[in-house]
């Protein structure tokens, strides 16, 4: 091996948006840097871009847009005076483009690796006394393992969709995350088990192609992280669109034949049953050590499984760190980035600089959910006093003209200073318009900054600007 | 009638967005408030909103929108494995809608004026000395015109298509953008005169509904206010589209008979002609002080006939302020929306603040093209130092699954202190995107600040934030 005893100042192990980005910024900082990778693509080559890339937020992304447009076609074209009649999905085609999309990226992070000359090595990593790596290979004809060592070590080994026992994925009638991006066609009745981020998603995507959507979710609250309000409107709308969502069910037990998928569950109703084509577990993803080398290497693990890490991302090994979703923190691709940047200038000896407190979160429904800080209850849990202004969509001009009249923008600001303290985005486009609220919390700033800066017209981004004019009641449009 | 003689806090001439946001504004804060407008709208009803309501903004993006869609699914759809062979447009469909969603927002405005307890006067407006106002009823049966007064007057009439000489428009086979936004049918050969924004956005709309469309733009150079770089992309991809875009192309004359319109016009090929079925005028607009009364009541207007204004929006009449597409500046509907509400809180006595170095623009042909701040031309000229920081659109993971790669995020900062200098965006949903980087101008902060805060992924947010680190020569993803 050519990469064998070799020895760098800093070794990733994990390709995903967390460890990738780490290398990166490593290598920018004058960093010998290798990154150690072993996911294997569907035309089983070795990729990079890990859960994300190759099937987490892109691949969803492509078929959330297909999906949408083909939605849009059947039922809201109409209106803009479009005849398109009988319009199709073509599944197959559906999955290939994604599939080009998902190659093309992951294609491209190799490219950025090489530019950067950080070293990709195609294979699992373990972590060992010292910060020495054993890499196996994934290729079969790429030789045994063997051992690499650096100064510093990353470990962004992520996650993997979580199980249940009374519904084991059997890749067939009974999938995960990454098998609902797959499907060869589109399942008559589809049966979800939990309505988080994933599921909402995923049920998203095939409800807008036919399928006859089922999502039993355990708690009873719906979407219980985001703020309630914006929760309760969502949850109409996702309704009205034809998910069926139930809360406080509880899977107690799944049987299949080789043509269906009877679930049983508890809810509040009694014990039900139901029969569905398909079947998708999203119950949350847990962290991903189980190569790991955690017992060889001493590293410490929290009672969850969690590498455990100070809030710098060091481990209890000297010189090794730990980023992304196999730590503490949300599970986002943006968090994980994030972090790997602030480790990589950690090491470099400068200022890692990374806000917990400001992280967005996105979640691809239609309209989409976006917000960043703290939601109403949190506050009122808290017992901080605060201001509300909100705003829907319904009242903005550029809603109007998109056809687009759900959902609304909502600020929370401090009572006494002013000061933001959580934006809330139930609207089109929220994922986008989000980042001027991040901003302004990055500023420390208040309403009034952006009720006094100018929102151009007409756009969706003026829904920010009244909400933010509505926390001091001075809302034009409403 | 009811009003004559009445006297008023604050009168407000002009309903449309600098207009009627003034008059709510003033009734906001206290003030008995009078909006005078005397607009009919195509059934021949009163209607508030002004241009930007009745016959640009508003209208114009529903047209976008429909023509969009019909664009995509006629060229993109297949690519999403979407089948819907046939689509066509129904015309007086799409334009029934566009005529509805400007009926309910204009109705809209009606509801914010009463609630605000603004009074419509519906008429035309002219100034007469001491802040008396003389009202001509719109309607016929609404009686003669009466005479108000108030302690305040603020001049909101905005502004009307210009016209030239060679290019009379008759409202049937040369029009204004008012009529291009109401074609019956598409027309087959579709010339423009005019490639700002208003002949851009006209041309995408009817190009895309399948004209054949020629742009006759005088000046040689494209784009000319948009930085340089923006300009040159978005004309090539505008071409590519099907713009015929002719630069340096100076109409002499026109003839009509009862079927097609010849247009005559210098070009740097020597002498040219053109035959079309229906010619757009849309070389600019002008301050509309027709019926104003400028000369009755000592009005002074400057020497392109805009009522002349300080900094405040004072004009040379005591107690008269004018805002909008009637005074200097640009013709945006938010900057006049925010010289309304500047203006209603000094006549409040309180502190308006209006920062016209941070004011949006957007152009909304697609890709959307939507800047703040100074070009990279300008910053040339004032011989200012700068670090240049660009991130195309294609190297995005967020368009790339949206199918829209085209485009680039550039950000300018200062090169001793990184201060954003400006920000210029080509690419989908840019009008959107634009709002983070003038908050960051109004906060007057670097394009570290932006580098620093986390953007969601995948968005297409992600792209401001590394044209952000692209300053710093530290971008991830080119």
């Amino acid at each position: 091996m050519e990469s064998a005893n070799k020895k760098f100042d800093v070794l990733v192990i994990g390709g995903g948006p967390g460890g990738y980005v780490a290398a990166i910024r490593c290598a920018q900082l004058g960093l010998s840097t290798a990154c150690i990778e072993g996911w294997l693509n569907e035309s089983g080559k070795p990729a990079l871009g890990g859960t994300c890339l190759n099937v987490g937020c892109i691949p969803s992304k492509a078929l959330l847009d297909s999906s949408h447009h083909f939605s849009f076609i059947r039922h809201e074209a109409a209106e803009h005076g479009i005849n398109a009649p009988g319009a199709s999905m073509d599944v197959n085609r559906l999955i290939a483009r994604k599939s080009k999309i998902v190659q093309t990226l992951t294609t491209g992070i190799a490219g950025l690796l090489r530019k950067n000359n950080v070293e990709w090595l195609q294979g699992f990593g373990r972590l060992l006394a010292d910060r020495q790596v054993e890499v196996t290979p994934v290729m079969q004809d790429a030789g045994p393992a063997y051992t690499v060592s650096a100064a510093h070590v990353i470990i962004a080994t992520g996650s993997v969709p979580a199980r249940i026992p009374p519904a084991p994925v059997d890749n067939e009638l009974i999938v995960d995350s990454t098998g609902a991006l797959a499907f060869t066609d589109v399942p008559r009745r589809l049966g979800i088990i939990g309505a988080g981020v994933i599921g909402l998603e995923l049920g998203s995507v095939w409800n807008r192609l036919g399928a006859k959507v089922v999502v039993l979710e355990a708690l009873t609250d719906f979407l219980p992280s985001a703020d309630g309000q914006i929760a309760a409107e969502a949850e109409k709308i996702l309704r009205k669109q034809g998910l069926d969502i139930k809360l406080g069910a509880k899977v107690t037990g799944t049987a299949t034949n080789n043509r269906e998928v009877t679930v049983n569950f508890d809810s509040p109703e009694g014990k039900l049953q139901l029969q569905v084509d398909k079947l998708i577990v999203a119950v949350g993803r847990r962290p991903n050590t189980a190569r790991l080398g955690a017992a060889e290497s001493g590293l410490r693990l929290d009672e969850l499984g969690f590498v455990d890490v100070d809030e710098d991302c060091r481990t209890n090994l000297p010189g090794v760190y730990a980023i992304g979703d196999v730590v503490r923190g949300p599970m986002l691709a943006h968090k994980a980035s994030e972090e790997g940047v602030a480790v990589a200038e950690r090491i470099a000896g400068k200022h890692g600089h990374m806000n917990y407190a400001n992280i967005p979160w996105v979640i691809y429904t239609w309209p989409e959910i976006a917000w960043a800080g703290r939601t109403e209850q949190e506050l009122k849990s808290a017992g901080i006093e605060y201001r509300v202004g909100a705003f829907p969509f319904a009242a903005s001009g550029r809603a109007k003209a998109m056809g687009e009249s759900g959902g609304l923008v909502k600020i929370l600001s401090d009572r006494g200073t002013d000061r933001i303290l959580g934006v809330h985005i139930l609207g089109p486009n929220a994922s986008e318009l989000i980042a001027e609220a991040v901003l302004a919390m990055e500023f420390e700033g208040s309403a009034e900054d952006i009720a006094l800066t100018i929102h151009a017209h007409p756009t969706l981004s003026e829904a920010m600007h009244e909400a933010a004019l509505g926390v001091d009641r001075r809302s034009q449009h409403i």
